[in-house]
């Protein structure tokens, strides 16, 4: 039997109103077998960077052609394009604002259409709500079996858009590395931009945040007392740091933006 | 083939709670394929014309046969009618409270069941959720293929409770429109009472919100600094306010209930 | 035709993350056509017990097969086992900790597996996510037709972890009933852990909360005038105290832990 479309929703408008809900409405009435999965509507208003990492670090728990719309549009209604991409055995719809800069990295033969064909988009489209009128019936219609080739002119993925992952890339001066927490989650932990791949070339690792002692990397909460402090390679493959069944960010007053520190310690 | 029904839902009960999910529950249970789309459960609690204005602004993007459950019921457990309603190409469940106010403006010739087929709402319903025991089991009924004829007796819709859509209704004193802030959005935007079809008869036109210097329309958020303020049409047709990149609420400290002023400008 | 399963979830993971999208690409990938619905993510952070009581109370209204992904884990990545369960109409996927007690006290003769066959969960799993990397894809599993038997070695469920429901279980003096106040729903209602059932012995009640005046218990709000406190059994058989048309919690500046007192009344 032939398997319904999949479309993942990435997108900073909340939950508050009916953005996203008539999203999906307009998902339904161009391509009403589609099967719609919400990815978060809570990246941070306008943070293209927030939305990339959390994009890359999800997509491959999504089955072969999934759809991904990705609306994090600082520039909605300048000149900014809309763009189409096939990248390995997904697609993905967004502004052409570095957003999709993992996709590129990963897949640097990366087909990219511009969408510029009316037929594809609503008329009179708003200045402000291009998810709505121009991302979304794209989406659709693609899902629905319109080939990427006619929603606009190609586009080397060369030349589109890209940005620096991380506000402030981690660096190593030789005894360890020093970074930034880059987000923070629903359970108060601190994600950090210090990748567990990271942790290869050297012995142990202590981890500094804040004020707070030096932690050792652990396996998982379990492994302190009730409301002490540990790090841990976290499910995004980032070292973090949480406080056993406590809120790091509140407990420590720290959060996005804040420092980390980590020294290797002789085996 | 034949397409899945779907049903779209509007409340004011949060997703805190499992109020939303049980009510999926319910309408898997009665008509399995049913496909199911939130368009928004966070209309303030009680805001029965904050529901009103959203559901007109959204129904459009909605495929033809979408049944509306619409629960934003103060009187739920009183003496206040269910209803069922074809308008158009949409059907809608709701209690008889003004919600559906704008569906009776677009549908005049609207035809309105009342639900009182015991049939197709739970025996002993609760009081104070209506949600679960009624409006949904007849959403889902109704999806499956119930006649609207066979939940109750016809009402006029002339007979049906109305409401005045805004609190306040912009008026005119021959210079220029004074109004009032209808809701604010998940970025702070204000959205006005202002129609953008009140445009059509002057010239050019500044928006006046607090203390702020009077702003002229433009088309999107782009053609201003950052930070920096503009008014623009908004994607549900009224004048908006917004910061570009900014929270315009939090840092004008101005939301809804609060009032703007527009002048037209000689050309 | 063969109706496509129903999978419901029920986590503490909030919808600020992309963790509960993740889990619903998991679900797609392995069982493409289960339809899955969000009982609710917003259970506080490990709170067992609060996932056991809206459980409890919302199962009834999901079709026979549902599969209920329960993951409220504190123990994630520690010894804890994570078990599958069929137990009447119903499946569960949980951590072993207590949160299905109200499961097992309805049916004793549950049917209960470990799960640890590593062809259904994914090789490398971290030790913080278990909700992706272990109970999504079992539940999955399950849905598109793997015999609970191959999940892993049979449990009695005599054996498997139990918890009290109630943090303080009310009690009796003679004259009435002391307890706790349980829950606040989206509204501020304060939800108390006296069961409807609990009035049948004796004539009519008074409800205390605070320093608020004893309340007689209502069917619904708009039986008093707005602003004022009443008392009504609440949708999910509890008495609950709510202030029509306000939020009892902001109100009252009383919330969960809180007491109330209830007095029968001689007839």
């Amino acid at each position: 039997m032939h398997q319904p479309p999949v479309i993942a929703l990435m997108t900073d408008f909340g939950l508050e109103d009916a953005f996203v809900g008539v999203m999906k409405g307009v998902i339904a009435t161009i391509c009403r077998n589609a099967q719609v999965i919400d990815l978060t509507h809570s990246i941070s208003a306008q943070n293209v960077r927030q939305a990339a990492f959390h994009l890359d670090r999800s997509i491959d728990y999504f089955p072969d052609g999934t759809i991904f719309i990705c609306v994090v549009d600082p520039g909605v209604g300048t000149t900014r394009r809309a763009i189409g991409i096939e990248a390995g055995p997904y697609r993905f719809i967004a502004p052409d604002n570095g957003l999709l800069t993992p996709i590129f990295e990963r897949w640097p033969d990366a087909k990219c259409h511009e969408l510029t064909n009316a037929n594809y988009q609503f008329a009179n489209p708003s200045a402000t709500f291009h998810g709505r009128d121009l991302f979304t019936p794209a989406a659709a219609h693609l899902a629905a079996g319109v080939p990427l080739e006619d929603f606009g002119p190609a586009i080397d993925v060369a030349e589109c858009a890209r940005i620096e992952l991380w506000q402030n890339k981690p660096f190593d001066d030789g005894k360890g590395w020093t970074g930034e927490i880059i987000a923070t989650d629903h359970f108060g932990n601190l994600i950090t931009s210090f990748e567990a791949e990271m942790l290869a070339d050297r012995g142990n690792w202590m981890v500094t945040v804040a004020n707070a002692e030096p932690l050792p990397i652990l396996r998982t909460y379990g492994e302190v007392e009730q409301g002490k402090p540990l790090a841990y390679i976290g499910s995004s493959g980032m070292i973090e740091i949480a406080i056993r069944n406590g809120n790091t960010k509140a407990e420590l007053g720290i959060g996005e933006g804040g420092w980390w520190r980590s020294d290797g310690v002789d085996v």
